[in-house]
């Protein structure tokens, strides 16, 4: 078998078989097959596409490629959750603790951030003495303990996907759907749940930019996963402006911590109620999706969320008094509130502008290497569809930098777009996919 | 500048600038640009294509990464001529001579051949003694003294072409018309003629399969070479089948000089008239095309063009004794006839397939490194349009190895295929390209 054919023949459209799409890998991984190759590759599966076949092939061969994890013996249901990056997205923090008050297992690897968008792992070390770095055992003893547990990738799942995304990353290959389907299952299947819930961002601040390459992608990885024995459902989130009103680390800590408690905004909480529940269906806990939404409303009524969240902080070491009382977190130096220069109403909020912009402020990191500063970011004081006046606050950044109040309050700005005629909010619920296909629920 | 948003922008559809591209050939030349992000450029450019101005802009780039050649203290018309590459394509030995003797000054650099395509230094070093190594000032004063010289590349012509075409030689990005172009252009014009005379082999045998595409190419590189200030004159000839009889370095010497001496192959014959004729047309010796295929056939008729030879392998310090007896060249130990188990009528002959089977007879290299067999080859014994009885020889396969005669013997008669039918013999002349576009020359 020669790497060049195998190019050659998908350059002219030809479908890739299990054994071609193994050796592949297996060279890539081995270092046997070079980048130069692998990127040629990339480019032509960018133009000529894989078939779901092909795409089913690539996850196999990439979950192959390293260790994976057995939790067999987790009593309960086992399950994971994976969102595919927004600004603002800080639901696994409230929806974990609520998944595991109904009773199901999730033991969690979780990224840091890169780019405009944030990593859970960044988030929780906001929290004084918190530790992302636990071992397979202290993992499992906290799952069984406390129905869940989040850390940072210590194993080797998956290091084709790890050579592969830094590839496609540097070569402009990230955007296609067999890629980015293959991408995910991966490291979701060898992380070993049996019950998969992916909540998949759609919008100008997603990789997915429309709702079509969104059913598309769903659907993909919804088969994928069947063809693995794992149950896969997935959500269609909006991400046209940013889910909630904190960007960056301690602050999204914070605006969570409130959304357990029942007093977190309309948006963020809708998401999170709506994904329990359709992991409450998944699982079978529920037989209906009403029956798991009125189950999740009731139980954030409760303060066992809230306790549930400090119980986790406490298991991985986190400091919970900062929990208990919020004001307690570190504030940054500056904060600059941003003034409307325009009135009318909120006609659009760019979320990856928004996700720079408090990148900028120290928030995220533009290169691996860069320390994240957990106390910067931005809170917005408007979404998409409030009305403005002159003066108003739109929101403020919080940064730790004295030298960049001009170039961050621009970029802030220049996110919003106005509108003089009334604007409706956007619907932070698009559809869900599961085996029967697409349910659209936008209004 | 960042390659990726380059190779983002090309892989969109997008224009490159001159800027740009300048920018990725040096960065690549000089190792600062990875292959792994070339490589990607590369199959988005098969993809999507550049426009002329791109590819003007790619050829000057390319001839920019290395040295030049300043022909002009060479009294007269300087003319380079350059074939793309086909089976028994030996016409630099015939066509030099005949443009030297009609006043033109040719300082031609050749390479080597590799694949089934066989090269003009690889022909000559059949001839003993014979020096393809010659520097600037020998090569000048041969030019000078003799009307033409070929020499192998010594020079540091084009490196950005030496390291793009093994980068694309080993991910399937050759076969894109803008690359080929430049690849072509950048080393002609580095060469410093004033009037490109290109033939363009274009059938199963060459790299251009169809007209379409060899009159696209034609009319790129015309265009190229103008914004150079160069004329460019295109003959598109057949390479469905070998071209003449003889295939394989010293028995294409042989078939030259016999073809110099007006004893050679009809078609090989009608393309080096043609091609010096459309030459005596470009560089203005000649009014018309009529005018210069007279001369060319006249001068044919004399002993001049053998006698120019002659000269020529002196000057290069080759043994004139072989050309004067060509039963002097060594043969080969084995020469397998092979017997035509068909009847009726030559239909296809695979040049392709042919160039391979006398590359495995030990006339090429598979690799760069390998040795060649200068006595190797075949010689066919009819041509398409021929008439075969069972039993008929369709040709010799000449080589050192006793053990491959029934490979190489199955190789060589698969490459033949037959009709009950009468069949028309290939039109050597497909036709031309110059300023003024494509003249269709098949009958």
């Amino acid at each position: 078998m020669r790497v060049y054919d195998l190019i050659n023949n998908k350059k002219h459209g030809g479908q890739l078989s299990d054994e071609e799409i193994k050796f592949l890998i297996d060279g890539y991984v081995k270092g046997d097959i070079p980048d130069y190759q692998m990127s040629a590759m990339l480019m032509a599966i960018y133009f000529k596409g894989m078939n779901l076949s092909e795409t089913t092939a690539l996850t196999r061969a990439m979950v192959e490629s390293g260790e994976t994890i057995d939790l067999s013996f987790i009593d309960g249901i086992k399950v994971d959750k994976h969102s595919t990056g927004g600004v603002g997205d800080k639901t696994s923090l409230v929806l974990l603790p609520l998944m595991a008050l109904c009773g199901l297992k999730v033991s969690k690897m979780s990224g840091r951030g890169l780019g405009h968008t944030g990593g859970t792992i960044d988030k929780l070390e906001s929290i004084p003495g918190f530790n992302v770095n636990l071992d397979r055992d202290e993992m499992f003893y906290i799952v069984e303990k406390f129905g869940f547990a989040i850390s940072g990738q210590t194993l080797d799942l998956v290091p084709a996907d790890k050579k592969l995304y830094a590839l496609r990353d540097v070569t402009a290959t990230v955007d296609n759907l067999s890629l980015i389907a293959s991408s995910i299952m991966s490291k979701k299947i060898a992380s070993g749940a049996d019950i998969i819930l992916l909540d998949v961002k759609v919008g100008s601040g997603a990789f997915m930019k429309n709702v079509d390459d969104a059913v598309q992608l769903a659907e993909m990885m919804v088969s994928i996963g069947k063809s693995f024995g794992r149950k896969v459902g997935i959500v269609l989130s909006n991400m046209e402006e940013p889910l909630g009103f904190a960007v960056g680390n301690s602050l999204e800590v914070i605006e969570a911590v409130k959304t357990l408690s029942n007093e977190g905004p309309e948006d963020f909480t809708t998401l999170c109620v709506f994904l329990n529940a359709t992991m409450l269906k998944l699982s079978g806990i529920c037989d209906t999706l009403e029956e798991g939404l009125e189950k999740t409303k009731a139980l954030l009524k409760t303060d066992d969320p809230f306790l549930k969240f400090v119980d986790f902080v406490y298991a991985q070491k986190g400091d919970t008094t900062y929990i208990k009382d919020l004001t307690k977190f570190e504030k940054s130096k500056y904060a600059y509130k941003v003034i409307s220069t325009s009135e009318g109403y909120i006609k659009t909020i760019d979320a990856e502008k928004i996700g720079l912009c408090s990148l900028v402020a120290g928030a995220g990191r533009a290169t691996k290497e860069e320390e994240i500063d957990h106390t910067a970011g931005v809170i917005l004081h408007k979404k998409v569809g409030d009305q403005v006046a002159f003066g108003d606050a739109l929101g403020v950044i919080y940064t730790n930098k004295s030298d960049e109040k001009e170039a961050l309050t621009e970029s802030f700005y220049e996110a919003f777009g106005f509108s003089s005629e009334p604007v409706r909010k956007n619907n932070v619920i698009i559809g869900m996919v599961d085996d029967h296909g697409f349910i659209d629920m936008r209004k």
